[in-house]
């Protein structure tokens, strides 16, 4: 877990050219960590954008032709296929090859990583960044500095596993994140905290915006800058990787959401009972925890979030 | 409402110096609506910053001393206290003086400004716009550009009052603002799905996230990428100014808040079910409405707000 060079690779396939898979490919390019990239797709098209965009060497069609000869293989598909891209992995990865994915549930990739053969060496990774845009076009080199990586290990405990973990750990520092290590339920369990109960709230608030029929669509574009804009973001986020983290986690969230729910009826009490004092002191205490974050390197201090800053330096727009 | 001409204010006293308050002063420093500033503030601190930060002319410290000579007077306090303070209007206040406020909430301030007597105009006015900081730091002259203003005119039908209502349309635009008028019920319902809805929620996740004993603190901050930070924005916001909100639009808080829950409930079992295809419908439609919102100029098209970019052209920070 100290390694700190950074490692470089013959031959990285990468499955599942979308934000992560190209934002990788830009990083393993700018900073010289693979001689070849091989981008694989089920989608020609996305297969097309990515070559034109050169972010791959080579394209392939399918798993079997393209994984043959890479010594690391980034699986950056929804989580909801990584089962069966394992399954095929079995089959045609080569000899001592490391294998990473980055969903955003590990439990079921662990399930699934664990039925691969010793040979193998699958490191289950969640890098905690993104943006709310999809597609091979939204990568960037940088989308990984200043974020966290999570591994969570499979309970392997040869030497070279190890070596693999220690390999993995690097590169990711190598793109520029900093790595924590920790098991997939603790993982699963945090991020649902973090990331999919504040995804599911935002796609539940888009869905109740809808539902106040006094309320015209068109009110809700023009006043969303009064709070609801914010929400908007994570909302538009690619629905199919949405849908997986959310049939892959279920306990974990339906347990968050409980502790939610719990705290929604106590604020919605304190509401109709017009009871100040306890309203002030619940809200009181956004300002801490955003200090902090603010102070973690993990947000902006600028007033909302410097989208005001006209700006022509932003990553190009899709 | 449709007076082009931007108004000029012989002296304009603006009570409450706070982010709406300062950013007010500069707007109309720098568009030279008003030839003296009067800042008005229970607080000598933010008077005498207000003073160096050269936003007022003159400081008071009571509404008595402050609004006798001015014929624009900005109520730009928490909604909680627009009721005491019409109460020393009424008394203190010069024929024929224009008096806006800048609360989220606009029934109860309908119902106060009515308390006036016919020399008074009181044109209620929420322009929905702001940050998530506080304070007379806080304010920037352009807080009010491409944001909408909305009026909520009182029920008099004096050709005197209509004119001050086109005034006050004029002045929202000479800040910047679209001007938009509809009754207070109706507003109140509206902010209520675009504005107050959305930072109960925030305030509610940010005290949900503290309840999972077993995921740190410091997780919760450093795993913020992954969406939760974009809820500590606005729950950010002043918890005073946010109290008031709440005691004050029960009834249509409560009303949204119902709605919000039915549609949690149905994501739930959709979750608890694993209905991939609800789940993708339902949150298919969050990209839609961001397009709408971006197409609208509500919002930056920029990945992740365009926090990421490193800029130093931003508002300043406090």
């Amino acid at each position: 877990m100290t390694n700190q060079t950074p490692p470089h690779f013959n031959c990285t396939a990468i499955i599942g050219i979308g934000l992560i898979g190209s934002s990788l490919a830009l990083a393993l390019r700018e900073r010289g960590l693979a001689n070849k990239i091989i981008g694989i797709d089920q989608d020609a098209d996305v297969l097309a954008r990515a070559t034109a965009l050169n972010l791959i060497d080579d394209a392939a069609p399918s798993l079997k032709a393209g994984v043959s000869d890479a010594d690391l293989i980034i699986v950056a598909t929804p989580v909801g296929v990584i089962g069966e891209i394992v399954v095929g992995l079995r089959e045609h990865a080569r000899d001592g090859a490391v294998i990473i994915d980055a969903g955003s549930v590990k439990g079921v990739v662990a399930t699934a990583a664990a039925t691969l053969p010793e040979r193998l060496f699958f490191v289950p990774s969640h890098p905690v960044s993104g943006t709310e845009q999809s597609g091979p076009e939204a990568g960037f080199a940088t989308l990984f500095e200043e974020r966290w990586c999570i591994l969570t290990p499979l309970e392997r405990t040869d030497e070279a596993y190890r070596g693999a973990v220690d390999k993995v750990a690097a590169f990711w520092r190598a793109v520029g994140a900093d790595v924590d290590i920790m098991d997939a339920e603790h993982h699963d369990l945090a991020l649902a905290v973090t990331s999919h109960l504040p995804h599911l709230i935002a796609f539940t608030l888009v869905g109740a915006a809808d539902d106040v029929e006094s309320v015209a669509a068109g009110e809700v574009v023009k006043y969303s800058a009064g709070g609801f804009r914010d929400f908007t973001r994570i909302a538009a986020s690619d629905p199919v990787m949405w849908r997986d983290v959310f049939l892959n986690n279920r306990e974990a969230v339906l347990e968050v959401l409980g502790r939610f729910s719990e705290e929604l009826a106590v604020m919605q009490r304190a509401i109709r009972w017009g009871d100040g004092k306890a309203l002030h002191a619940a809200f009181a205490r956004g300002q801490v925890l955003r200090h902090a974050i603010v102070e973690a390197g993990q947000e902006t201090a600028s007033p909302n979030f410097g989208r005001d800053v006209k700006s022509d330096e932003g990553p190009e727009q899709t």
